[in-house]
């Protein structure tokens, strides 16, 4: 740190993103990454014609990949903005709108952070025993109100019809919607925002889009969220996303067909694996993300964590002493999630009760 | 604008980039952007397989493009970081030094709109009458300057001795150096980095290296800056960078020889353009930059700007009382340049004194 930063910032902590190591055969599950390439039409605009054009500006209104979307969506242009990720929307909405925000106290690790550098006041809501968002603690709060629907690190997901009582309940407030995940089986709330002016929905092109690495996010809602936005973002870095970052996210909405059929292929692996985990004698919390949330039988998830990656497999764990005893293990291919299953064995891992070797 | 924003954020008023219009045949010398495509190097990374690692995340470090930039300038990888575009990193600067700052009143729009957002105290410094920094003005000042070198719109430069003159005079205040254009013939301070702890410099890959599109910026400085900056980053958008500007920006930094030839052949055609420009009754600013600002005999900036879009030739004119006889022009291939002078014949326009048709 040097002596020249603003003291406020001194005792910042700043969020720790996943590992992204390099190491090859590692088989990495820790950052909820698709195992699938992005679809082929993001391939092909990958040309030297659009090489020879990085020399002029993007377009700062990414109409290409907004234009795409809306048409997926059914939604005008004009409810649309792009980011440089959802990372970037998210930082932005905490500065337009972060006098009092409430989340849920186990969450998207991220809104912590936020809170503390953009946000007047951050109240952390927690879950209850099983590790669920309570719908009615969201009701009649006086501030902005984010909930990523599925939650993470849990996976688990409101209905459409609990977050359209909290959208009720707080008629004056507004109330975010981080569907980072929401491709996997969740409910998205963009069916919703004619009939809510309070709704803004986040979306990553992320995960079921299989776009990490291209940086591409969406903000939806009423036309006067998005002019907040693009204040903002027109007194930030008006170019935030790059040319190509733009057509491989208007390819990717384009693409219907290879989108479904990664996701299903993905909620099936899902499944699939969830039932051979508990088989093992595996806690998993209900998923709708392409992720689970697993606590395995006899053992902390931090040992769990690291017996994994002597196996050469990388999954999350986090410290927070209500999570300690899971892991997250992102849905990789069913080659890789079977690598898992055959470590558990190894490792003795099997129902309570069944035997002494864990 | 919605009527939960943040009351303070009302008022703010964004930065207008230079438009990008998509009109087929358009000059287009508005925007500082290389008539040039980017290097052969740059091409080549987009292929198959890079489309393909889209799935995963970009290293949040964009270590292989900070290693490129390292091993060009000759500066240890630690004393670097990567932005998406220098507008972020700039954002970055003012969020963690912006208690009070100072820069020039008329330089790079953008510091205004940053010091509005993010600085407790913004304070502009006029230029002299010949629209230059006076260095003086800057020693002793009591808070973070910055300053762009050469400036913008007027492309003058200081030399390097001048600003290690105002280092010296605020060995306990940051200054930051924005050196987007330093490459076209000033003298960048990246070698005085071991002398002074209090120096922050900025580049871009826009201009000299041909990829405005890709939004790849650098900020070079002692490393506990180079960590204050992290610090923002990792609290706002960590995987900053997509994947495929990482390496595009790093094969730009590879290719010296074509990078070289680029700058050579743009500082060329300036020189030309300004001797043709002056024969034809222009004041021309001395340049330093990839672009003139020149002043039309008898007419003003407003009106030549828009008889050169009449005409299909975009420049850009500024409304600010001391710049509004001018315009700014970006230098294009020496074929573009000479479009502009046949216009400028066709608009009769010649030295003051030579003819009444002006």
């Amino acid at each position: 740190m040097s002596r020249f930063l603003k003291e406020q910032l001194k005792n910042l902590e700043p969020y720790v993103p996943g590992e992204q190591p390099k190491n090859p055969g590692l088989i990495k599950l820790n950052t909820n990454e698709s195992p699938f390439p992005p679809a082929p039409g993001v391939l092909s605009v990958l040309n030297q014609e659009e090489g020879e054009k990085l020399r002029l500006y993007s377009d700062p209104a990414a109409t290409e990949l907004r234009r795409a979307a809306a048409d997926y969506y059914g939604i005008p242009e004009s409810r649309i903005m792009a980011g440089n990720g959802s990372d970037e929307l998210l930082a932005f909405l905490f500065m337009a709108y972060g006098k009092r925000i409430y989340y849920p106290s186990i969450s998207y690790g991220f809104y912590k952070v936020y809170g503390e550098i953009f946000a007047e006041e951050a109240m952390e809501i927690p879950l209850d025993e099983e590790l669920r968002i309570r719908p009615e603690d969201y009701h009649g709060l006086p501030g902005t109100i984010i909930l990523a629907n599925p939650n993470a690190p849990t996976g688990s997901a409101l209905t459409r019809e609990e977050i359209k009582g909290i959208l009720k309940a707080n008629r004056d407030q507004l109330v975010v919607v981080d569907e980072a995940y929401v491709d996997f089986g969740a409910e998205s709330m963009i069916p919703c925002m004619e009939e809510f002016d309070n709704l803004l929905v986040i979306q990553t092109l992320s995960k079921s889009r299989s776009l990490a690495g291209a940086r591409v996010g969406l903000a939806m809602g009423r036309e006067e969220l998005i002019e907040d936005l693009n204040r903002i973002r027109f007194s930030f870095n008006p170019y935030n996303l790059n040319r190509l970052s733009i057509l491989a996210g208007a390819a990717a909405f384009r693409d219907r067909e290879y989108f479904k059929n990664c996701c299903r292929i993905i909620m099936a692996n899902r499944e699939q694996f969830v039932s051979e985990l508990e088989k093992q004698g595996f806690r998993v919390l209900p998923s709708k993300a392409n992720f689970v949330f697993a606590k395995p039988p006899a053992m902390g998830g931090e040992a769990y964590y690291q017996a994994l990656r002597d196996r050469n497999i990388l999954v999350r764990h986090f410290q927070h002493p209500s999570l300690s005893g899971f892991v997250r293990i992102t849905i990789g291919t069913s080659e890789e999630l079977n690598q898992i299953l055959i470590a558990n064995e190894e490792m003795g891992l099997q129902p309570v009760g069944k035997g002494e070797e864990a």
